[in-house]
């Protein structure tokens, strides 16, 4: 045992009880910290940031150093997969990523390499051991990518496509290429989580932004049935590592996704964590859920929000604190301080009134 | 009684049987349509169209004379009313709409004037007069306004703000100006819309386009209660017209909304008509939700879909069919002949079989 398997974010993932909750905020080494600006600035590009090991493991432990999050999450993108699968990743500046090859038919889809994961993403790999050996002995490193559905949707379009309508088109006309499609994302996504844990990853999760513009059918087929197919590779290669599924807008599919298998659900701003928790019962643990625009307002306003989320999910085992979604680059930094410093006080407090 | 009360529109928003399941679509009068580009090229820009009787009559008529459409739609804008409450409005093509004087603090939302609807929305008022007057006398005229909220994140926020996250920190940071702004909306957009059934409206619809972006806490009171309070103050001056509620991505809360004593309730594509009927029982009637995507695919695939929107309800009273959202300007309008033929022949068939 690693002191880390002991950790309160570990522990919280597997609904043990802890003395107060563990925190960590997607997306918390980015542009609001001036200190990630500073890397940002001198690697030139985003993707040269996230394909450079050492800058990369540079900005996943800016946030640890400064707020003493309880577990780190690698610096990278759901995107570097496609890259690397041949499609020419391209950021423009205030519009996003974007394809220059998208898939165009389902013969584009037969054509899709399966990447090796450290022949072809070795650098994401490097990254990790790396983190691993200059992060705290004792904080965990979180691992992802993306779920294929999400991932797909920028495979299959370039920009300005409204809620992904190109995807849902393609996948509607095309639902056989598109079952191909996803199997062969989650084939590679499989790979890809497995080696980021031989790497030393403690733990994985999987972002589907996008999940919520399917209609029910649609997201069972297609973006349900692709991150079972994960879960299922994913526990078979390492039992013991804990998977955690958020599903953007995805609230109508909790029970489903609590369904998978997976440890544990991360849950947006837009439902209660009261709600969530009746919902799922014991089968998994819940990440969530404050929403980022209240980080935007005033410290009294961020500690009461903060409480609420606290409160709403209550003292019982199994609450990891995060955002109901990325922390935005306007937010001061001193406002971060202000939900750190309630939830860790606020929730040992909530414990010892219980 | 006039013959449109007695329509399929208009019966099935009672609940009462009818031979065939009525259809409209959103956005019914659009670019998707050649006849709409011209009048829209005519006219120069969009709120010349909007604001001019005869040419707002002339495009909400075109989709009627094409397809025959069960129910004509009022052409107009949900910013038309903050407008005239002296934001200046401005379209810039390709991001959408965005006021020249948004609100930037408490003060702002106090000075809000209150529009007299002929006064100061005359030129709406003539063109529901003058649709009337030109529409068949038995097709029903649809009014609508967008719900205070929705029409808040406009008002609020100049582009580029994220799921309206600027609407959302003004609300969180100052939740007593949001509840003066919500009821001086409502308040507002109860006029408007009572204006709209004097001058010949049969039916009313608000559109709660963003009402997804909020958590519960926020929903309840600012997006739900000022809709709650327009659904009162309508039926107390017009009790005999229907208001249908439209609420995108928020499918978590159709008990809530079903609840506040409306007519009908629009339902989005991501949720199932089967599980919405099921939630909502018998107190309202339901209208969608075709994903408008499906009409971007081929003849054979829009069929099927339609027949599976239409099976999913079911033979039962009380669907109107429509889009889960507005129809977008890539769709040939000659998919739209399928789903009109589809809808009327299977919605008959459907009813025949049961």
């Amino acid at each position: 045992m690693t002191p880390r398997s002991d950790s309160l974010f570990m522990r919280a993932l597997r609904r043990e009880p802890v003395d107060r909750t563990p925190l960590w905020m997607m997306r918390q080494a980015g542009r609001y910290l001036p200190e990630y600006r500073a890397t940002r600035s001198r690697a030139g590009d985003f993707l040269t940031l996230a394909s450079t090991p050492e800058l990369a493991c540079e900005v996943t432990l800016q946030p640890i150093e400064r707020y003493g999050f309880d577990a780190a999450i690698l610096f990278s993108d759901i995107l570097i997969l496609p890259h690397v699968m041949g499609l020419g990743l391209r950021f423009t500046p205030g519009e996003g990523p974007w394809f220059e090859r998208p898939l165009k038919s389902a013969a584009d889809v037969e054509k899709l390499p399966m990447p090796d994961p450290e022949d072809d993403t070795g650098y994401v790999m490097d990254a990790v051991r790396l983190i691993r050996r200059s992060l705290p002995e004792d904080v965990p490193l979180i691992g992802f990518a993306g779920s294929p559905w999400t991932v797909a949707t920028y495979m299959i379009e370039n920009l300005g496509s409204k809620n992904h309508a190109d995807a849902r088109r393609f996948l509607l006309a095309e639902p056989e290429a598109g079952d191909t499609l996803m199997k062969h994302l989650a084939d590679a996504t499989i790979d890809y989580l497995v080696a980021q844990v031989k790497a030393g990853a403690d733990a994985l999760m999987i972002f589907d932004s996008w999940g919520g513009v399917l209609s029910t059918t649609m997201y069972k087929r297609f973006s349900l049935a692709s991150q079972q197919r994960i879960v299922d590779g994913v526990k078979q290669a390492c039992p013991d590592t804990p998977l955690i599924l958020f599903g953007k807008d995805c609230g109508q599919h909790l029970e489903k996704l609590a369904g998978t298998g997976c440890t544990a659900l991360g849950v947006d701003w837009t439902m209660d964590m009261s709600e969530a928790r009746e919902r799922v019962g014991q089968q998994v643990a819940l990440q969530g859920n404050l929403d980022p625009a209240v980080l935007l307002t005033a410290p009294d306003v961020i500690a009461a929000e903060t409480r609420r989320v606290l409160d709403s999910y209550g003292p019982s085992p199994g609450h990891i604190f995060n955002l109901g979604h990325g922390i935005t680059p306007q937010v001061p930094p001193e406002h971060v301080s202000v939900l750190v410093e309630t939830v860790r006080d606020y929730s040992a407090e909530l414990r010892s009134r219980s």
